[in-house]
């Protein structure tokens, strides 16, 4: 299994990005994913109550089909807190893509990101599709990434390849996070592409596990996304015998966690201000749920954060904050241990001695910057 | 009903403070509060699974009887995640009190806030209870209130008076804060005294009432503390008439709700880097705990305090804790309205048009000053 830190569209899948004016300057915020043959397709979307137009679009064509060909995103407009005029736009947004690409509507999935509550410019975004259908190509991708991306520092690419039998099989992983924790900008965007030839039923299941291990085990400030969507889709094109369970199913798995991991560590690294990127390690949890609550109750403790970003190894914040998380945890049990805090890369172990369950989560410190970014956006 | 925004001690109360030596530079650092006669008590303590050893202790005598003549309280130690040694000592630092005051032992409730994971230097505090008791009088609670603080910028007092019939009767509330939110310091400490007449039902109702009103509605930086303790005395020394239910419950409940909320106030107000005080209301919730959990969740958003502090209007941010908090809002039914954000105190309203219940909670804003005040302690 190979892994490389940029993006190698699997076979079967172009892409390309354009600027159609939604962010000032001609910056790239449009993007298209394309899938030449109809991919079967698993997605997770944010759990928070208020949702961006496109979540609840994708959502609507979901439930009547598994199997789309493209996902079309622009960055700059969260289109979210928009009513129903948001979710004809992202409608619009969906059909006038499909069209271009000569696809039956409710093919093609949509993704918003960028500033929530302000009306979407889709007669931009229009004209501008026929362009972005023309530049579909391999190479495309590398313009792709950069147009998802609102407050970003870098773009998040990964590519993993592995073999079933002698068939070289490739996932493509492309994400945009910072948002999560950004101004007025809203979200975590990650699109994994593969040349699997996967059932649904196994598809399904495997980003399910790997989500939970990995974006949402993730945090910045603790504040929910209401865009956040991970689209994971599969075109068989690698002609590969059909994975369903067993080892292949277990390669395919170890692969697509190798990308989610990735992609939610860069969306940790890039989390706006942040100086330290800290690793929480819950160990002796009765259960995996338990454990990952403890490890995010501390990372979202802005007492925490702050003794991080101080370099300050103030074993009483960790103590106090799984204390607040709940758990019924015991005093005398408990154990800490902290890395050299000199560091750019903190790791942070918590031992509860009560069960053989364990869990990692990923966040970064609480810096002046943080506050400079959110307080002066307007 | 006359409010004061100072200690006025009820009939029979006495307190004192001195410098035992826990603190630097002969601060004080230990207080007692006195009763003349037995006084039913009725307390509140922190829900985090990590209890400071004096609630452990407390709670056993509170187990026993539920009436107290003394609260003897120390700062700068929080004697938490101290082991079955910290909960050995507390112990003592009661017995001591209660021997100089002549008291039965388990007589004298006791309170620590400051630094966590220290040993309490018990010898100094023992050393120095003999003067403690021998200043204990009126005016006492001058050096008390004092004595509590931490890193609090101001102490915290409010009187109200009120009669039944005749009878003047009142209450007096002392609370620390700001710790909460502070370094390693833990802790919000509250105590209230009163002269009323009034049996222990009614008592562990009101307090009951109040508190989830006041001090479980404030949040600086969610950070929940190890050591929160809230503590009403009544001796009955007003010889007021034996309060148990309808209007002068009535009135005492009032009364009560005014100390506790003045003092919840004050604690915000103080909490560390504050440069704006936000008053959140939460109306349109089936119930007090769903309007409450609102609130909070936008009080306790990293996004949403930069915003404030930033003077920035972003209502996304707001819609977005909201939303985040697992609660089923519709957005075509929200309304936010935002008072000006030039102001010092900033009112925030959240309508969600479901049913009639409302909250109110308190919070400060996110500022640089936060995280140099607690990255920088060591």
């Amino acid at each position: 299994m190979k892994v490389y830190k940029k993006a190698i569209l699997p076979k079967g899948f172009k892409a390309s990005g354009v600027a159609c004016g939604i962010k000032k300057g001609r910056k790239l915020d449009l993007a298209l994913f394309y899938s030449e043959l109809p991919a079967k397709t698993a997605a997770k979307f944010t759990t928070n109550k208020i949702e961006a137009a496109h979540i609840k679009v994708d959502k609507r064509y979901l439930k009547h089909s598994k199997l789309f060909q493209a996902i079309a995103v622009n960055s700059g407009n969260a289109n979210c807190f928009t009513g129903s005029k948001g979710e004809r736009v992202a409608g619009e947004f969906s059909k006038s893509v499909a069209r271009a690409l000569q696809l039956n509507k409710n093919k093609v999935l949509v993704a918003s990101t960028g500033i929530i509550g302000k009306p979407l410019a889709i007669d931009k975004i229009k004209k501008s599709v026929p362009e972005l259908v023309s530049k579909l190509s391999g190479k495309g991708v590398e313009k792709a990434k950069n147009a998802i991306l609102t407050t970003d520092s870098f773009a998040k690419t990964v590519t993993v390849k592995f073999n079933i039998g002698n068939q070289a099989i490739t996932l493509c992983g492309v994400a945009k996070g910072a948002g999560m924790i950004a101004p007025d900008m809203a979200t975590m965007l990650s699109f994994i592409f593969t040349d699997a030839n996967i059932t649904q039923g196994a598809l399904n299941k495997a980003l399910g596990i790997c989500v939970k291990q990995s974006f949402n085990c993730i945090t910045v400030d603790g504040c929910m996304s209401t865009n956040d969507s991970v689209i994971l889709l599969a075109n068989g094109a690698s002609g590969s015998k059909l994975i369903n369970s067993g080892k292949s199913y277990d390669l395919f798995l170890e692969a697509l966690n190798k990308v989610s991991l990735e992609l939610a560590k860069m969306i940790v690294k890039d989390g706006e201000g942040a100086s330290k990127f800290i690793e929480i390690n819950v160990k002796g949890a009765n259960n995996f749920a338990q454990a990952k609550r403890l490890g995010l109750n501390i990372a979202n403790s802005n007492l925490f954060k702050t003794a991080m970003f101080g370099e300050n190894p103030n074993f009483g914040r960790i103590i106090a904050a799984a204390g607040a998380s709940g758990i019924g945890i015991k005093e005398k049990n408990i154990r800490v241990k902290l890395s050299s805090l000199k560091k750019k890369d903190i790791s942070v172990l918590l031992d509860i001695k009560q069960g053989k369950s364990s869990a990692t989560v990923f966040t970064s410190d609480l810096t002046p910057k943080y506050i400079k970014i959110n307080a002066e956006y307007n």
